[in-house]
């Protein structure tokens, strides 16, 4: 076996430090990774540590007391000029946050050379000016790259195979699934291929019991997670609609139901849910009536030439009412080559190691392209 | 918009002009690709042709009749050399043939710094010397890179996959799946989760008559085929057993029945298919009396410490009974991350559209690895 090649340990910035952020400090620290990556910083919110530490090794237990004992102010641009300075650099910022400050300086960072990882889809779901001018600052106009897998799917291979499709030149035909954890678990409860009778309510007072919801369950009920994610996508598309404000341009159906939308409190609505179970019994009988299950689901429809979140009818065969469980994400690519079958993936698409996986699986992608001496 | 980055047309040679071969020189020769790679040589098993033409631009029309009348005799020496010494290079060598010739040559090969992209199972698959050979001589021991994905269910991301599963650092137990696009056809059509009674010959003979087949049925129904795709997948776990013959070390169940065992010629066995109609009755039978339904899979069972090919009952409800339609491939992957429910990718995994497919996303990945000037 000849020798291996010199090759640069990366240098990395980990900044974010909630259960995802810690999942992808834990992949980082251990091997095979540790040894292709030098993680020189992490930070949360208010504070950051420079690494390695004097007094011995930083670990997935017992990073957070020793950020809080030796932790300094976070300095933002100081992170950034560390990193685009870097002697074995530039290197790689991390951004486990889910603010919109970081994405807001995303090309600016690109600009300096730094590449960027990140599960935030805040920078790629916001308005057109930010995402084209990321897409400008980093490869094939420079040498910094730009990867967010993690945005759609945690772990789960979409934002990839969509690149590789569209880049070897397969036409999308309709790009269809169910891009939100929390809305897969409540309408696989509530919308049975077998039927049952649960009321809307019960299921999302389980859900948030389990800990599946957001501590109010109208930010996941109002789309708006799965409008982020079907605008990342629908941008790889060169054929679709444009999105100028993102997110906020695509049609989005909310699950409040018209009898809670004065409700003003989360506890207000909470104490109220039941209010809006006929409204949810309508139309899970309706589409029972055909055959149908309901299920929450985005869609991109390139020869309609729509992008839009919604509840959608499907048969009781259909993928995603059989193969469908639990709290899983379902994509289905119909394009030129796959159709009339699609291509199809599914699997866990939240939770804090899958989507680490999908930043990981990112941070090894860059390695492999930027860690030639 | 900042201007882009001075990046290499990569040279490339394509070595088989099947099927697989055409369609990839279809994708090469359209944008975005035609813009990223300049394609230096053609070549069938006989002729080979350089390019660019003075003639005129080659197309997916063209070629044939031009390679025909201009080809001259393949010199693999040769096209290595050009590659290796290309004034951009070192270039890629796309294998599409399915010959042991040019896989017996992979080390070589790389050596000389030539990045190999191939559909052809023959090299990873054979035994683990030559394996160990091809791994020794690419990246990150070279600067050559190695990629196979269109070996293993052609365009689906299945090799990307489970390696980003392991160097994430996730701990694979169980990869299991229908990895045979005729068998998958065979025994979706046999047994049927709603059940029906056709029999098995009646079904081969109707794929062999639609091309679904190798021209003896044989070829797919020993199972070598799957052997040889579980080869690939088995040798990027770390922990799975060694297979020193590769295949040929897989534990493999045949679908030719005993009473057709002694068939000399394809013919005599196409004569005779339906003597074997009552050994398969039985299993399926067998199976339905469990609620069962049957397929032809291919298992990595880390916990067992087994890769073995073999015909498989699976519940009426389970993906592989449900999910599974025409010839699509399917595969779970079963992991620490991923369980209790599997990754599950699924799609066409057979036809020149989506193999090729499997390839020049390849070539997109080595483009990004070894364009920059």
């Amino acid at each position: 076996m000849s020798a291996a090649l010199p090759l640069k340990r990366v240098p990395v910035a980990l900044i974010g430090l909630g259960g995802v952020g810690a999942a992808v400090l834990g992949q980082l620290l251990a091997p095979p990774l540790s040894s292709r990556f030098q993680l020189i910083l992490i930070a949360n919110s208010r504070l950051s540590l420079s690494l390695p530490l004097p007094s011995g090794p930083l670990t997935p237990v017992n990073f957070r007391p020793i950020l809080e004992q030796y932790g300094v102010t976070l300095d933002l641009s100081s992170v950034i000029s560390i990193l685009a300075n870097h002697s074995d650099g530039p290197g790689v910022l991390i951004d486990s946050t889910a603010s919109e400050i970081l994405p807001g300086m995303y090309p600016q960072i690109l600009g300096m050379g730094i590449s960027v990882v990140t599960p935030n889809k805040k920078g790629a779901s916001g308005s057109l000016d930010l995402y084209e001018s990321i897409r400008a600052a980093t490869y094939p106009n420079s040498r910094a790259l730009y990867y967010d897998e993690a945005t759609v799917g945690a772990g789960l291979p979409i934002l990839s195979t969509l690149k590789d499709l569209v880049e070897t030149g397969d036409e999308i035909i309709k790009v269809e699934g169910v891009f939100s954890g929390t809305l897969s678990y409540i309408f696989n409860e509530f919308s049975k291929a077998e039927g049952g009778d649960v009321k809307f309510s019960e299921v999302v007072k389980i859900a948030k019991d389990n800990g599946y919801t957001e501590p109010d369950p109208r930010d996941d009920l109002s789309g708006t997670d799965v409008a982020r994610k079907l605008t990342i996508l629908s941008r790889l598309i060169p054929t679709t609609p444009a999105l100028p404000e993102g997110y906020a341009s695509v049609p989005t159906q909310s699950l409040v139901p018209p009898a809670l939308e004065d409700a003003k409190t989360k506890d207000e609505y909470l104490s109220r849910l039941a209010e809006g179970d006929e409204y949810f019994d309508k139309i899970r009988s309706e589409a029972a009536a055909e055959g149908m299950v309901v299920r929450y689901v985005g869609v991109i429809d390139l020869k309609e030439g729509k992008v839009e979140c919604k509840l959608g009818k499907y048969p009781k065969d259909h993928a995603f009412a059989t193969a469908l469980k639990g709290s899983d994400n379902i994509v289905s690519f119909t394009t030129k080559r796959y159709s009339p079958r699609p291509l199809v993936i599914q699997g866990s698409g939240a939770g804090g190691d899958v989507t680490a996986m999908g930043c990981t699986s990112d941070l090894i992608k860059v390695h492999e392209r930027i860690a030639h001496v």
